[in-house]
């Protein structure tokens, strides 16, 4: 067997995957100031049909560069999520915190007294603490419909709603009802797909830009 | 707004999933040990044209129980499949670790020095330490080429590959280089498409077959 050319440069592999992306995605609904996050959801996921159903608010992508460069931290539904998000540019603008409380006992034991998801039960705690706060939530639609119900009954005040849940059960319904919301702004996409590298992307995205402009 | 009644039961959930998934995914190649496996990528990424992508050495899905059932370690090529990699079964049979090295600060260094990936080199130290290990790689298409070869100059000796990194420079070539590769068991996917949730999903889906069977 004998080794393609590949190139081992990063910064060169992402230069061309952006420049095939833009080549195959052709004409896009989408606003010069929304295009960078499109562009680093279809880099993450290899997947136009995904990129393409995303959906915005008009003032999205400028709040959540705003609740960046005010030091807001994110809210993260699961650990995959936490994982992934860019901690250095954060830290530029505040102490760069990344919150889940997915995995916390109180979370565990809540849940089971209440027989409901983790998700739920860790939406709301961090409802409690963080007003203003991008939240980012990439795998649990009950985290998202927590999420929406806890804004209409003006229990949470998120700063940017980043919603996008994967799965067969409860994902598109959700996100079809956060695309409805008022008076939040939010990112979404619609149908099954999503998943935590879409809310990553999405949210490296926006510290890209919250550095760049 | 009303709420559309969604069930909030994790365990329901699921197996209404993998219901749908199975009505809609229909007739498939897939031999039944295989298909758990397919099934959960597909719940995982909601994309039954990524469930279908998938590729097998027919060892593959028993060298995966095996390692578990051995206490082998789990290679993660990036934190978000370190992070969503289910560890209480893998304790069932081992010390459940799982092994992530592209943000050791040693590997950063030595990327710079040799002006290559922080993934080729991770690729490199973990090599070094865990025969047997199951390697999931799920993003970086550099860590899968750079395995490929440390395994044909018999330096690195998996019980499985899973290789399933998604974008458009080297992933596809990444992984069609190893679905060519021999003496290894692998589980891999062609295309463009692949990411850390299918890396995760995969891993979980055989320490579900290690504890049950």
């Amino acid at each position: 067997m004998t080794f393609v050319p590949l190139t081992t440069q990063p910064q060169e592999i992402e230069q061309k995957s952006f420049e095939i992306i833009a080549q195959e995605l052709g004409e896009h609904p989408f606003t010069p100031e929304q295009f960078p996050v499109v562009q680093r959801v279809i880099h993450a996921s290899a997947d136009f049909e995904l990129g393409r159903s995303l959906v915005f608010t008009p003032d999205a992508v400028e709040a959540g560069i705003q609740a960046i460069r005010a030091g807001k931290p994110i809210v993260a539904d699961v650990q995959m999520v936490e994982a992934g998000i860019s901690r250095p540019r954060l830290e530029k603008f505040g102490d760069g915190s990344v919150h889940c409380f997915i995995s916390d006992p109180d979370v565990a034991e809540e849940a089971k007294k209440l027989n409901t998801t983790r998700a739920i039960v860790a939406t709301r705690k961090a409802a409690r603490f963080y007003d203003g706060a991008i939240w980012a939530i990439g795998n649990a639609p009950t985290a998202l419909l927590e999420l929406i119900r806890l804004v209409e009954a003006g229990e949470a005040k998120p700063g940017l709603i980043v919603g996008v849940p994967v799965g067969f059960v409860s994902a598109a319904e959700s996100k079809e009802l956060l695309s409805k919301l008022e008076g939040v702004p939010f990112i979404t996409n619609l149908g099954r797909k999503g998943g935590s590298p879409v809310a990553v992307s999405i949210v490296n995205a926006l510290s890209l830009l919250a550095v760049k402009e």
